[in-house]
């Protein structure tokens, strides 16, 4: 067992897919090569999860030992931002040096980072103040092979270790299903649209039920910088991303309007 | 009952409350005065479900009917964004000219914007292209009193009707709990975190279990042009938010450490 001491780096590390999913176990056998490694992760699949919190119940924590490898395992009923929260006031013993979120099974590209529950972990740990990442790779394969991404995964995660981020900002990292990366690019969210979106699913005694599902499209397929261009043609994408959402650009003609006294 | 025909405004009511929160009634009714009104809701609350998504079980539609004001109602068994995407799919006879959510019990300022089910109704609606407002108010009592907003509900509503919004651009409009409003301001997400956020909770046979609570702290309590500064001193916030969440200023020093080809 490895010991605590101040000069070994603490990672948190989290996901939406559960305890059990082969991303999470990738990246917490990665991030044992940069410090000691604690895990809080759903007890089962919390895909599409957003940011979102659990008000209504009380949330299970159920706390799995060590395994062999040195890393702690706490296994959480609530969602990925549950976890994040119940991870430091109640399982770390200091406040973690990093945050690290996936690896996700399907990529989070574009507006898919606001359904995201891998990115409403890194969101949580930013909200924070915690320096934070997510990675996540363009397949639903349970089969896929990680290994082509292992050394951008760790070139991130060491340069957020030594240098930080700034404040309230993270990063998304994106990879394509390849087998050897074409390189990193640091990119911008790409404007994107899903549409058909729901199908009629059978039910015995006739009641309206839909399955989600869709197409995603890009709606500036030509633009060179963004996160969705960098997957198409083999890159990671590294996108920076903020908490704060105001559309300054859009205050003052409201304001002119809108103000009252 | 309203006929649909080409000059009559049809507008979208959703919240995260859930059908039979007076907050959305009270919307509804008001959105009366506007146009032809169509509320799709959830079957219960739906508290704290931000941008989530429900990608693994089917999602119920119920068709209600339409009550003595002429309002269509429809619960829906997903959360708030899914809400939206049935509207639009499956209950809407088109686009509707607007998307209007809430009135929440409970503000949705600061940073809770990422965890609020009512602004996650209205981001999905700006994915879609739509004109869209979230309207929330700083109590948790169903017994409030909503009159004292009426005005400034119409009014925003009224301007985005005529006008629009910038592309990507949707409105994020909170009250304070008070009889008579200092006025309106048109403003800034604040810098907030919450800390203090899980209870232990007693379990019969020693599990685990933490309720979520937490305290918020606004961490620019001078800055005047925020929304909680504006809550705090008796105005309506008013703040306009966009879809990308990228952090340009990040880009750059990023790419010169990250990029590799």
């Amino acid at each position: 067992m490895k010991q605590d001491n101040d000069s070994e780096k603490l990672i948190l590390v989290v996901n939406d897919d559960g305890c059990q999913a082969r991303g999470i176990r990738h990246l917490a056998r990665l991030m044992t090569r940069l410090g000691r490694v604690v895990v809080v992760a759903p007890s089962g699949a919390r895909s599409g999860a957003g940011c979102s919190i659990t008000p209504t119940q009380a949330v299970h924590l159920m706390r799995l030992g060590m395994d062999a490898e040195g890393i702690e395992w706490v296994s959480c009923g609530g969602t990925p931002v549950d976890c994040v929260k119940l991870a430091l006031e109640h399982v770390c013993p200091r406040l973690p040096d990093l945050v690290v979120s996936g690896i996700n099974h399907g990529d989070n590209s574009s507006i898919c980072i606001h359904y995201s529950g891998t990115m409403g972990a890194v969101l949580e740990a930013t909200m924070k103040g915690l320096p934070a990442i997510g990675y996540s790779l363009r397949t639903f394969s349970q089969q896929c092979n990680f290994l082509p991404f292992d050394q951008v995964v760790l070139q991130v995660a060491s340069h957020v270790l030594d240098e930080g981020l700034p404040q309230d900002v993270c990063l998304n990292v994106n990879f394509p299903e390849v087998e050897r990366l074409q390189g990193a690019r640091v990119t911008r969210m790409c404007r994107g649209c899903w549409s058909g979106e729901w199908a009629p699913a059978h039910h015995p005694r006739g009641a309206e039920y839909y399955w989600l599902t869709g197409r995603f499209d890009n709606l500036e397929p030509e633009a060179v910088d963004t996160d969705n261009w960098a997957l198409d043609h083999g890159y990671a994408s590294i996108t920076p991303i903020q908490l704060d959402m105001t559309a300054y650009r859009a205050m003052e003609a409201l304001a002119d309007r809108l103000t009252t006294d």
